[in-house]
Formats: structure tokens, C-alpha cells, sequence
């Protein structure tokens, strides 16, 4: 028996029309809404064995297997797969790249039918609850009422919780890992910085840089290396690359890259432009700051009365960018509405990123929480 | 008795010449050398009552009182003053402008008399050891031979901590605040990705934006933004702003500034550029990585042997750019060689911006271990 996936396609939807368009949260529509997607795995006869999988900020449709090179596996390929802690040989995988994206699904990038031209940043403003309608929409295509889970890390976990909030019956259970229910003025300033670092590059035109056939690449390099340096704790940067100089024993003193963490950063920042679009990046990060399901807190424990999810909160101890008060203030809220949550604090070295890693416990711990859901809901016989 | 300093003027001196350059680390020189220093109070006759402010990143020579504007004080005029930690009535203070600076002293925006133009990028990379050499000179010309103290706040511990080590004779006491004897990976990685954003800005010129009446706006701008981001703590932030909107009650959802941490970090900003010049950026971020007197065990050990200079290292608690770490290391090493060093941890909310803030407890240690300093130098009877 295979442990890999192999060779796996990313799909696309048309989800909603100008008949029949997204309505947001703010009142506004967009139409034509199209969603590139995978799956992995077979749907059982009663639909109840699929697992839906929210990526986080700059993550796409293309979660597990490979497009032809096994050697560039899809982004959660550690999590994902025959005999994996979301087993496909008993769970059919449902993974979307998200409203807002860049990678196949309707965001700024997208031509406007309107005017012919790129939204720009005339794409309307959404929340939370719009990425989770247009993933129910996307479940319902796919001939499922009901999921066996979902899950995500970080942005991912973010779209779980609203989710189960919005409409409790529609999981079966849940699996945020490193997630949170509010962020932080901390948190709120890092992406306040990056998008300011974008919108006043000379190359963003207010958005319409596609027909200058040019692009605002220092504003979302810039954003994109320190991105990274709040995805990894210190102890690990500490670790993997220390005061070590870059391709020498001693410094060659210049402004240039001469340690290997700028050389590191560098080469991220420069990575991140030949896959992400600017736009992309004000708009996923800006859902980010604005996301409050707990925000009127009575009113959410009234509303998670309702919920029959059964929650898995994962945190890891040396996340930084949301840590394990993010989880436990999550935990916290879902039990005084008397929701059924286990919760876990990983230990990891790796900070925010470790929810991409292949790191034993973490995998152990999801994979026996969905072993139980797929026992609950009736998983397809391998 | 009046508690405040009045009126200050800061005064400048030309230190090295064409015939006296000011040869660096490095083995390259640099003629003229100006400094712009302020002085506060009275040197006594036997020339001991000295305290040095060394000044960190983003600092000047006006370190206390005022120039014209009493509620404009200089940065550091909660410690220095009659009556306060550093007691002008006992003490002849002096701060200058850093070497590589833009508030008076010769750095990347002086006009290289080679060229007529300004240095730019062909200044020199110099070191912390260089900082110093220019410091002992100030020293010298004003007739001072040995300190009562040298004192600062993050790179300006640090050029305590190597003027200690260099002239072992120099300093009777040495006063380091929130200072390392080494950056992490993560430290130089912000500072890494600020230089990024100054030197890829359209307007930079590699350096050479005088002449073309344009600077590098926009990366100094993001330079300082996310610097101040690591100056707060994350509990200090979630005190000053939380997630409250800037102007209104409720959400404006847009990308402009909404949350009040973004008008903070926006002003913070702006009111940078007024002030600061990105080259001088570059340089003195630069100096704080490569800064590593410690990174020869043995041989800085051996050489602090012979060090008289008695320590106090302060550190803040909720500090995370430059942490408790930082300074027991220092304490560590210093220890080790038989120096004379008393350490402690700060209880603040307020982050590494606590060393420059009107903290009791703080302001307490320092005046204590600097009257005791007095009594052993001999302050001037007030």
C-alpha cells in the first residue's frame, strides 16, 4: 500500500453567478465567483466522511500529492495522504484555494466583469464569514451536507471556529491548530506594516498595477520577509542559522546579505513574488485584522449554545505570532458555552510554522482525534 | 534649587584632521571628524566627576534640558538633571552624536572633502571600538582623562561594554541598560529586512539621493514602523491601543489606518523622516550586528581581566528586542574575568522603550549606584 497520494489536479467551480452572486457580509455581491480546488481520497455513499481543509494566509488548493515533481509536494503533504493523520484511504479531502486568492479562485486579480478589467482594489472588502460561505457552497457541489472536519492552522483555524459559529450543524468536528479568535495590536501592527510596505511602493498604482505590467515587488518582498521572521520562534532562527556568515567563516562587513538568516530572508522574500499577488495580500491579511467572532461575547456564547462540533484546539509553545493564550482564550470561551473541546500545547521548536511540519506529536495527536471521527461518522472502509 | 537643566545648546568640535585622521578597525581613515556634543553641569578640578552618555540607534547629542521649548526636553532628560539619577549638580555630563550620525557629527551625509559631495555609501563601515576611539577623543579635548562613568541604553551599552574592554584604564563605572554583547539571528533579522526596505526604495541611489533632492522616503519610513513594533511590548501595546479603532467606535473596514495601533506606527513614521537620515540608518544597524567583543571567549576574557570598571546592568522584563538574556550573558562573561558587576531586571510593562521612561524603581538603581560612583570619584560639592 502507497503511503503518497502521487500525481493529484487542482479543479476548478464556478460557484456563483450574476443570477445567483455572493452576497457579503458588508452587503455587496461579486460574481462570477470560480474556486480552484482538490481532492483526495473517495466520498462514502452518505457523504459523511469528508474532511475540509482551510488554508492559512498564502497557502493554496494544492494541500497534498504532487503536480508531476514528488519532490514539491503540496503544502501539507506531512498531514495529508494514504495511512496519514488525515487518512485518505478513510477521509475524501476537500482543500480550496480561498475567496481573495491568487492561485485559481475570484480575487483582486480577477478580471471584473463589470469593466473588463482587474479588481484591483475595487474587489469588495470581506470577512471570515464570506471565506465559509463560499466553502459551503463548495461542499454543497460536491454532494456534501455535513463534514466529518474541518481544519486549518492560523488563518485556516480562524475559518473553522467561524464556521462552527455560524452554522453549528454543518461539522461534525473541528481542528484549529495555532489559531486565534482576535488579534492582537501586536499582531494587527506586523500586517499593518507589510501592507504599508505594498501600498507605498511607487509600483502599486492603488492596486491597478496589472495593466502597467509591472508590480509592487519591494513592497511584498519587504512584507513577505517579516512575515518569516514572526514564523519562526527565535530559539530556531537561533538554531538554524546563529551569527553564521553566508558562504564564508568571517564577515566581509557590508550592507548587502553576509549573515545566512538575511540570506535566509532573501531568499524567501524573492520566492514569495513568483506565487502571490500583492492585492492578495492586502485583502487576506486585512480579514485577518478585522475577525472578532467573540467580539460581543454574550452573543457568541448564545450562538455557540447551538454548536455540535466536537473542537480540537492544538497551540505550540514557542508560536509567537499567535500563541497558546490565542488557543487558550479560544478554549476558554467554546467550554463556558459548553462546547466539547480538547486542547493541546505541542512543544516544537519552530514556532508559528510548525503547523506545516512533520512533527510526531502533532501529527499523532490530530491523527487519533480524527480516528474517533471517522468511527463517529463512518469512514470508508480502506 | 531648580530640578531641571533650562536652557542647553549643543556645541561642535572638530577631533581629528587631514593630519590626524581618525583611523578605524578597519585600517581606513576618515578626516575631518566633526561631533556635535552637549554638556550639562560642572567638570571639578580634579577632572573625575565625568559621566559619558552614549546614545543608541536613533539618539542625538541633546540628551537633557531643553532648546528653547521646555516641553520639548532632550531624550534622556527623565535621568539627567539636577537632583536626578545623573546628578548635574555633581556631575559634568557629556553626550554626543554618534560617528556615522546626521544630527552633527561627521557621518554619510557629510560632504567627503575628497569629492565635495556627500560620503553616501563610501563611508567607511566602521565598529563599536570605533564609536569609542571618536568618544575618548571628546573626552580628551574637554579634559577629562578617566570617567566617572560611561552610561547607555541599548547600542549605547554596548559602546560601554567595548569601552571597557579596550581602555581597561577609562572608566571608573560603566552603566549598561537593555544592551547585548551580541544580536541574535532574530535582532539582525529586523534589522536585515529595514535595510532592505531603505536600500531597494526607488529613491535611494545606492546612497546617493542628496544630489537628486530625493530620499528613500518610503523605506525609512517602513525602517522605523516595524522598529517600534519590537521598542513595545506586546502587553504595552494591547494597553495603548488593544484593538480599538482610531477616531470611531466601530470599524471602518478599509486598508488605510482603522486600528489605532496603525495611526501610532504611522506617525511614528512620519515623524521620523524628519529627523533621521537612511544612510546614518544603515550604518549604525550595521555596527550593532557585527558588534560581538565576546565572540573570542578566552581572549575577551583575558582582557577583561585587567578591567577596574564596576558594572551595572540593567535589563527589562517584558523587553524582547534586546531581553534579560542579553544581559545575563553579559553578566556571565564579565563574572568570569573577576569583574566587578551588579545586575538587575526591571519590572515594566513598557518593553525596551523602558530604558528611555520615567520608571521609579529603574531611575532609582541607577541614582543610587551613581551616588555611590560620586563618593568614590569625588562629585562636585553643590
Amino acid at each position: 500500500m502507497s503511503h503518497e497520494l502521487g500525481h493529484v489536479v487542482t479543479e476548478w467551480v464556478v460557484l456563483f453567478t450574476e443570477d445567483d452572486p455572493l452576497v457579503l457580509d458588508s452587503g455587496e455581491t461579486i460574481a462570477p465567483v470560480e474556486v480552484a480546488f482538490e481532492t483526495y481520497g473517495t466520498l462514502n455513499a452518505a457523504a459523511s466522511n469528508a474532511v475540509f481543509i482551510c488554508h492559512a494566509l498564502t497557502g493554496d488548493a494544492h494541500a497534498a500529492g504532487h503536480h508531476g515533481d514528488p519532490e514539491r509536494p503540496g503544502w501539507w503533504d506531512v498531514m495529508i495522504g494514504p495511512g496519514k493523520a488525515v487518512d485518505t484511504d478513510r477521509f475524501f479531502v476537500v482543500t480550496p484555494n480561498l475567496l481573495g486568492g491568487c492561485q485559481g479562485t475570484t480575487g483582486p486579480s480577477s478580471v471584473n466583469p463589470a469593466t473588463g478589467e482587474p479588481y484591483g482594489l475595487r474587489f469588495p472588502l470581506f470577512t471570515v464569514a464570506d471565506l465559509v460561505r463560499v466553502h459551503r457552497r463548495l461542499a454543497r457541489h460536491l454532494g456534501i451536507a455535513r463534514l466529518a472536519a474541518a481544519m486549518g492552522g492560523s488563518l485556516g483555524g480562524m475559518q473553522v471556529l467561524q464556521w462552527a459559529i455560524d452554522h453549528p450543524d454543518d461539522l461534525h468536528a473541528g481542528i484549529m491548530v495555532c489559531a486565534t479568535a482576535r488579534l492582537t495590536a501586536q499582531n494587527i501592527a506586523f500586517s499593518a506594516v507589510a501592507r504599508e510596505a505594498i501600498m507605498r511602493d511607487e509600483h502599486f498604482h492603488d492596486g491597478d498595477y496589472y495593466a502597467k505590467g509591472e508590480r509592487p515587488e519591494v513592497g511584498l518582498t519587504i512584507a513577505r520577509m517579516m512575515a518569516h521572521i514572526t514564523y519562526l520562534s527565535e530559539e530556531s532562527m537561533r538554531e538554524k542559522f546563529g551569527r553564521r556568515i553566508q558562504d564564508a567563516l568571517t564577515p566581509r562587513f557590508r550592507f548587502g546579505v553576509d549573515f545566512e538568516v538575511e540570506s535566509y530572508l532573501a531568499h524567501q522574500g524573492e520566492a514569495f513574488l513568483k506565487r502571490f499577488d500583492a492585492n492578495s495580500y492586502l485583502y487576506l491579511t486585512r480579514v485577518m485584522d478585522y475577525f472578532d467572532p467573540f467580539g460581543d461575547l454574550p452573543v457568541a456564547i448564545a450562538r455557540l449554545r447551538d454548536v455540535t462540533t466536537r473542537f480540537l484546539v492544538l497551540s505550540f509553545d514557542t508560536d509567537w505570532r499567535f500563541d497558546t493564550a490565542h488557543s487558550r482564550d479560544v478554549v476558554r470561551v467554546l467550554s463556558s458555552a459548553h462546547v466539547a473541546v480538547t486542547s493541546r500545547e505541542i512543544a516544537s521548536p519552530y514556532g508559528h510554522d510548525s503547523f506545516l511540519l512533520d512533527l510526531p506529536e502533532y501529527l499523532a495527536t490530530v491523527a487519533a482525534f480524527l480516528d474517533r471521527v471517522a468511527q463517529e461518522v463512518g469512514g470508508r472502509a480502506s
